[in-house]
C-alpha cells in the first residue's frame, strides 16, 4: 500500500474526496481538522488507516461503512450531518455487480426469507430491548406532536393504523410479519378484534406468545411461526407493518395473491413500508451487514401488489419525517447503551449499528428513503369511512380503553 | 334484418342477454316487463328496434349507448341501477380494434388536445350552467357530510385542495386546466396567493376572465389560453384538477417534466384525476361521443408523472364515493333541465348525456372508476406539514374569509 503519504494514497484520497462531495476527507496524519473561528469542529471524515482507500474507491459505500465499523475511519462532528451531506446514490460499477450478486444470494424464497430474517431479528431480544421502546416496536412511529415521547409515538402509530382500518369489535385481522407482537396485542386490547399474527423469526414469536399469555390476550391473539405465504382462511382485514421491505419485488405478485385470497372482495388492509421516490436497489452495505434481502420499492413498484388483484388504493400517507424522528430516538437510546452493546457484540458490530441508524436518519431526512402507509380494499368492501376526518379527530382523545376492555371481558 | 321476432333476431337477443348478465333484455313486442307482486317494475332493457342488435353484439358498449341515445333502446326502472348491475369490462374484439383506433385518432398532441377539449368544453357555457353548481366546477366535489349541498361540497373540495397544498399568502400557484376558473379564484380570494391558470378551452377562458374582472381579482389571477406544455416560470405550487384524464398516458413523462421545471426541487403540487384499480382503456363510447382522448390511469401508471422527476408522493386520497355523489347531484339537476337541453341540442344529445352521467355514477359506485388526489413535493420542499390533521380540523370552521380579504385589500 505504500506509506500513508505516498503518491498512490494521495491519489486515492483525491478520488475519495470527489465521491464525498462537500465533506472534507483527510488522513489522520494531517493533524486535526479546521475549526471555524468560535464555531464547532467542521464535520469531516478522517482516514486512520490508508488500507481502506482502495475499497472506498471500488465500492464507496461498503468501503466507508466497513472502514468506519472497523475503526479505520473516524467521523469528526455530527455523524448524521456528515452522512446527510455525503448522501447521494453514489454507485460504482463494482457496487452494481455486488448489488446483482446480493439480489441472487439473498433472494426471499421461503428458505431464503428464513435465513434473511434470522440474521437480523434473531440477534437477541435483549439487544433490541436496549434501545427500542418498551413495547418493542421496530418500525416508524407516528408523532402527533414533534415532542411526543417514543412510547407515545409508537402507541399513536398503532392507533393510526387501527383507525385507518376502521376496525370494529369481533372483526378478524391477519397480520403478516408481526415483530414482537405489539400491534397485534394493541388491536385486540383496544379495538376488540381477533388476530392471527405471522412471523418467521423464532425469537420474536416466543417473546410475543409469552407477552400475550402474561397480558391475558392469548384467546384473542394467535401468534404463528410461519411464512405469510402459508396464511389460510378468510379475514376482515389484512395488515403488514414493515414486512414488504423484506420481501423483494420478485414476490409482490404472490404477496398480492395472498392478500386477495385472505380478504376476498369485501375486506380491506394496510401496508406500511419503507419506499423510494423512484426504483433503485437498497444500500449494498445495509444488505451485506444489516438487512439481507431488503428492498424498498417505489409506489410504482408497490402497486404490483394491488393492481393485478383489482384492489382499490384508498389512502396513502408518506411518514418520512416521522421515521427520521423515530430513528433519532433510537440512536439516542442506542448511544446510551453503547458500552453494553460493544461489550456483548464487539466494537465492529456496535459501530456498524450506529452507522446504520445514523445513515437511516440521513436518508429519511434528505428524501433518499420514504415511508408509505397504503390503505386498500376489495372492490365490494362495504362501509368504508365517508371521509378520513376520524384519523385525526381521535388524536386528542385516545381510544376509550376502559370501554373496550369491559367489552372484551364480557365476550371472551 | 328480418322481422322483430325472426330467428336471427332471437339469436342476437340471446347473445345480448348473455352480455347484459342479470339485467333482463327483451323486445318491445314482448309486452311490458314483469312486476314482482307489490314491488316496482323490475329494471330491464327494452329493445324497441331490432336493428340495434348486431351493433350490441359487435361493440356492446357503443351498440347499447348509441341505441339508447337514439331512442331505439329504453331502460325500465332506475337507469343507474341497471348500469350498475350490467357494469363490467365487457370488451369484444371489435371494441378493442376501435379502442386502438381511437388511441391514434384522438392522440393528445398540442393540436389534438385542442380539438379534443373543444369537443367537450366548448359545447356552450349555458349548457353547463343548466346543471353544474353556481361556480361552474366540473370535477368531483368533496362532501364533508353526505347531506351537504352541491355548492357546499364544491367549496369544500376547493378548500381541501388548498389545505393539502398548505398555501400561504403571496405564494405563487400555477394551475393546469382551470375550467371556468373557480379554483384559481378561490385560492386567490381565500388563501391570498397569486395564480396563473392555463386552459385551452376558449369559451372557458373568456368566462373565467370576465368573472375575475367582475370580482376584482384580475390583478391576482391571470387566465392564459394556452396548453400546459407552454407553462414557463417558477412557482411555489402546481395544481391540476381534472386534467390528467385528458392527457393520455403517452404524455405523462412530459407532464412530469413540466411540473418539475415549474416547481423545481422546492415546490409542491396536487393532481386530482379519475383513475382505475388497474390499467385499461376508457369506455369507447365515452371517448367517441363525450370525451375524445380521455384515459383514466391506474396509480401505477400515474406514478410515471412523478418518479422520473424524483418527486415525493406525500399523500393520496381516493374520493370515489364523493364522485358518485357529485354525479347524482349533476344528474338530478340535468333531469330538471332535460327539456331545455333536448330543445336546444336535440334528443339524441340529451339522452346521450343522461346516459353518460348515469353510467359514471354506476362506474364510481361499483369501483370501475376511482378518483385520486395525489399530493407531491420536490425533494427539498421545506416546511411540509408535520401531520395532515389540519385537513379536517378546518372542516368545522371554513377559512376566515374576512381576514384574508382584508389582507388582500391591503396588498393588492
Amino acid at each position: 500500500m505504500g506509506t500513508p503519504g505516498s503518491w498512490s494514497n494521495r491519489y486515492l484520497l483525491r478520488v475519495v474526496q470527489k465521491l464525498a462531495g462537500d465533506v472534507p476527507v483527510r488522513m489522520a496524519e494531517d493533524g486535526p481538522g479546521k475549526r471555524p473561528v468560535g464555531g464547532p469542529l467542521q464535520p469531516s471524515v478522517v482516514i486512520r488507516n490508508p488500507r481502506v482507500l482502495p475499497a472506498m474507491v471500488l465500492t464507496p459505500e461498503i468501503g466507508f461503512c466497513d472502514g468506519y465499523s472497523q475503526e479505520q475511519i473516524e467521523v469528526e462532528g455530527d455523524l448524521v450531518r456528515v452522512l446527510e451531506a455525503a448522501y447521494r446514490p453514489a454507485r460504482s460499477a463494482m457496487t452494481n455487480v455486488l448489488s446483482r450478486w446480493l439480489d441472487w444470494a439473498q433472494a426471499n424464497t421461503l428458505r431464503g426469507s428464513r435465513r434473511n430474517i434470522h440474521h437480523h431479528y434473531d440477534l437477541s431480544n435483549d439487544f433490541y430491548r436496549l434501545w427500542l421502546d418498551r413495547e418493542m416496536v421496530y418500525t416508524c412511529a407516528y408523532f402527533p406532536h414533534e415532542d411526543c415521547t417514543l412510547e407515545e409515538a409508537q402507541a399513536a402509530k398503532m392507533d393510526l393504523v387501527c383507525r385507518k382500518l376502521w376496525l370494529r369489535p369481533e372483526e378478524t385481522v391477519v397480520e403478516a410479519g408481526c415483530g414482537w407482537g405489539a400491534l397485534a396485542l394493541h388491536m385486540a386490547r383496544h379495538y376488540g378484534v381477533r388476530v392471527k399474527a405471522f412471523n418467521i423469526s423464532h425469537e420474536q414469536i416466543v417473546y410475543a406468545r409469552e407477552r400475550a399469555k402474561r397480558e391475558g390476550l392469548s384467546s384473542r391473539v394467535e401468534f404463528i411461526e410461519d411464512d405469510f405465504r402459508n396464511i389460510s382462511g378468510r379475514f376482515d382485514a389484512f395488515v403488514s407493518v414493515g414486512m414488504l421491505e423484506h420481501l423483494g419485488k420478485a414476490n409482490y405478485a404472490e404477496f398480492g395473491r395472498v392478500i386477495r385470497r385472505t380478504i376476498g372482495d369485501c375486506g380491506r388492509g394496510l401496508l406500511h413500508f419503507i419506499g423510494r421516490n423512484y426504483p433503485r436497489p437498497f444500500s449494498v452495505w445495509i444488505r451485506k451487514r444489516i438487512f439481507p434481502g431488503a428492498y424498498a420499492p417505489s409506489l410504482h413498484e408497490a402497486m404490483n401488489v394491488f393492481e393485478p388483484q383489482d384492489l382499490s388504493v384508498l389512502h396513502v400517507e408518506n411518514l418520512r419525517a416521522h421515521y427520521a424522528k423515530t430513528l433519532e430516538h433510537w440512536l439516542a437510546r442506542f448511544e446510551q447503551s453503547y458500552q453494553a452493546v460493544a461489550e456483548r457484540f464487539g466494537p465492529v458490530f456496535a459501530r456498524g449499528w450506529r452507522l446504520y441508524l445514523a445513515g437511516s436518519i440521513a436518508a429519511f431526512r434528505v428524501g433518499g428513503l420514504q415511508l408509505f402507509q397504503v390503505v386498500f380494499a376489495g372492490r365490494k368492501c362495504a362501509a368504508q369511512p365517508w371521509t378520513w376526518s376520524n384519523l385525526y379527530a381521535a388524536e386528542t382523545e385516545p381510544p376509550a380503553e376502559e370501554q373496550t376492555q369491559r367489552w372484551i371481558r364480557a365476550t371472551s
